[in-house]
């Protein structure tokens, strides 16, 4: 079997071309042109002898039957959508080579006993209805009235129906393989080519507001003051302090900072912090936001409160394809490290009684959603025959 | 003589019940609550036999004539307008205060060799032309054109021949008396009643720009993140700690504090503090600043820009009249101390070469620019007394 470079990249390109600006790439879900890519990557599917259509909230959807009917599906794939002046690689890279996988099995006329779906996804990305939105759709999972912010539906001509006629049957999913561009360092780090994800990490978002007392800021003594700004940079500079405690993928973002009422000659009545804390272990989040708080408590004068506003757990991917996968680098002599992801994808959507796994394969300098993203055709190559002789395997094993 | 108290208070309330509101007082500049008080003064100066009138900028007028035409006025009086929800006494009192002198001089008969005028200036709190817009104008005083916001000219009916007409004739310009509440607690906290100010703050504002580099707040881990916030957190710090090398009334406020892009997941590409720094001691504001500058060299990382946005000089008043103010507290046997004024003020917008002074009586635990600003009769009598007592003195030996 041979991998089409040259198929695979020019479908890339074209998908690319579909949004594409001086400051990126922009086929933000829902748009115009994601629906141009949709279409053209449809007419793809179609074209290879698929069966193939959109489903009611802009998934790309193909289908290539098993040998065994009975069998649930074996889904491969990514998403389509990507975030305002994004780059080449992120999702789009995934949908073509599992579009790669198929013209690789039509061309060695491989059968196989599962049927497989290829998805392209709409609304990984979730700049207006929150994250993984068509995957969420799929497969049923998560609280989506919960989780995804669906004010926007109306907008989008989309309702609650759509969303459950979108949903396939549970007993119809079998496993899940993506294969992503890693978005962070640590395969370039390491040298090595694939990426074997053990989990996705949690994500959990707080607002830490600090209470202060507002007051005139040229006529009250600094010893009379409740200052929200002062605690708060030792607040900051003791979380950075914790870092050490929680090893890689340990994570956290200050964001944004809020000070009210906002003006050079006033003394803040609070300040807020935007906090986003990842990791695989829950615990380890945790641990640090009740650090924060026992630190928080000496501040009498400016209390401190915590809000918690987002809970996403940590999702661990499949042992058994983990190490199909594994097999497979070591025959081919492909060098390979575990790792965790530190953002979400589709994959995590997978019901949790079914087995899913990712492929990851390095980002130049780490970098993405940002039209600087690379990744090398040597990795995207590897990378497509990995997940292809992983495809193989899961459909004799699993 | 006698201060009637009751008189004063009434004419204090009559003000504040232009536009009272269950929120505070409102009487911002140019605003109909503005002029209804403006009118309301306007009368109560014919009726006590002033000519007076109100000047092209807003400003209310009235003059007394004095014995010696050819000497300079000596001017009297405060601001009308307040902050939005402000309180009952900034400005207001100076200017009813002022207004009781010259009650008493024509119930007492006396005639001062001075013409005295009286001002009750309009847009002192600048909320929509910068700040002291009213004093400026009458005095000439200051780069009008580079320190208040005259975009707004034309929407209040505005031009700068409005303000070139109101500006008075320099050598007309005499002394200057202000009585005004405190709106700090160092009066308060030493048990004073009257307050003899040395001098007005130097205001300057620098705005201090801490560059990171923007990355996925997920996949970026710890290790590889050029992180502004961090390094704005050790900035708060090291800046409070200076403190203690600059005694009171050095102040310093972080008012603001600006993060892009601001989203939860995204490490941020700069974090940038609006600070504003006030003494009398220009050499400390400077100093303060050094600290920070030579502070901030050690972040390679993090590179830290400083620009200096605001800078208005200290103003100290007339060592004379101040003297003149310490005389009548002794004589009285009222207790008195120096202090300076942590706010700009109308006083401030005198030519540096001509005596302004300013008294200052207690604001309950410094609250002020707030409905529960409060002071009492007593003081309230007590710093009109000194007033009158003083302007008598300056009178006499200016």
């Amino acid at each position: 079997m041979k991998i089409n470079m040259k198929r695979l990249m020019s479908n890339l390109y074209e998908i690319g071309d579909m949004g594409k600006t001086e400051e990126g790439y922009n086929r933000i879900e829902f748009s115009r042109e994601y629906f141009e890519a949709a279409e053209l990557f449809l007419n793809k599917l179609k074209k290879s002898g698929l069966k193939a259509w959109i489903d009611d909230v802009g998934n790309v959807i193909g289908e290539r039957p098993g040998t065994d009917s009975d069998l649930p599906y074996i889904i491969i794939g990514s998403h389509l959508d990507t975030v305002r002046n994004g780059g080449l690689y992120d999702g789009a890279l995934g949908v073509v080579c599992a579009f790669e996988c198929i013209e690789i099995l039509e061309e060695e006329n491989i059968k196989m006993r599962h049927p497989l779906r290829i998805v392209a996804f709409n609304a990984e990305e979730g700049l207006r209805l929150g994250g993984t939105f068509g995957s969420i759709a799929i497969f049923g999972t998560g609280d989506i009235e919960k989780e995804n912010n669906l004010e926007e539906l109306p907008e989008l001509g989309l309702t609650m129906k759509n969303i459950r006629d979108s949903k396939w049957e549970d007993n119809k999913i079998g496993a899940y393989l993506e294969l992503h561009i890693e978005q962070g360092d640590q395969l370039n780090k390491s040298n090595k080519t694939i990426g074997i994800v053990n989990g996705i990490v949690g994500i959990e978002r707080y607002r830490i507001k600090i209470n202060g007392e507002s007051n005139h800021g040229g006529t009250t003594s600094m010893e009379s003051r409740k200052d929200a700004v002062k605690t708060m940079g030792e607040v900051i500079t003791y979380m950075y302090s914790l870092c050490e405690k929680y090893p890689h993928p340990f994570v956290f973002t200050i964001g944004d900072i809020q000070v009210s009422p906002a003006c050079y000659n006033v003394i803040p009545e609070y300040a807020e912090l935007f906090v986003e804390i990842r990791d695989l272990n829950r615990e380890n989040i945790d641990s640090f936001i009740t650090d924060i708080k026992k630190f928080s408590e000496k501040y009498n004068d400016t209390k401190i409160e915590f809000f918690h506003v987002l809970e996403k757990k940590p999702y661990m991917l499949n042992k058994e394809i983990r190490k199909i996968i594994e097999t497979v680098c070591i025959e081919k002599d492909i060098s390979f490290m575990e790792l965790s992801s530190g953002a979400g994808h589709d994959a995590m959507c997978m019901p949790e009684d079914k087995p899913a796994a990712m492929i990851f394969v390095p980002s130049k300098d780490g970098v993405s959603h940002n039209k600087k993203e690379f990744t090398s055709e040597y990795d995207i190559e590897t990378g497509t025959l990995i997940m292809y002789l992983s495809l193989l395997g899961m459909d004799a094993e699993i």
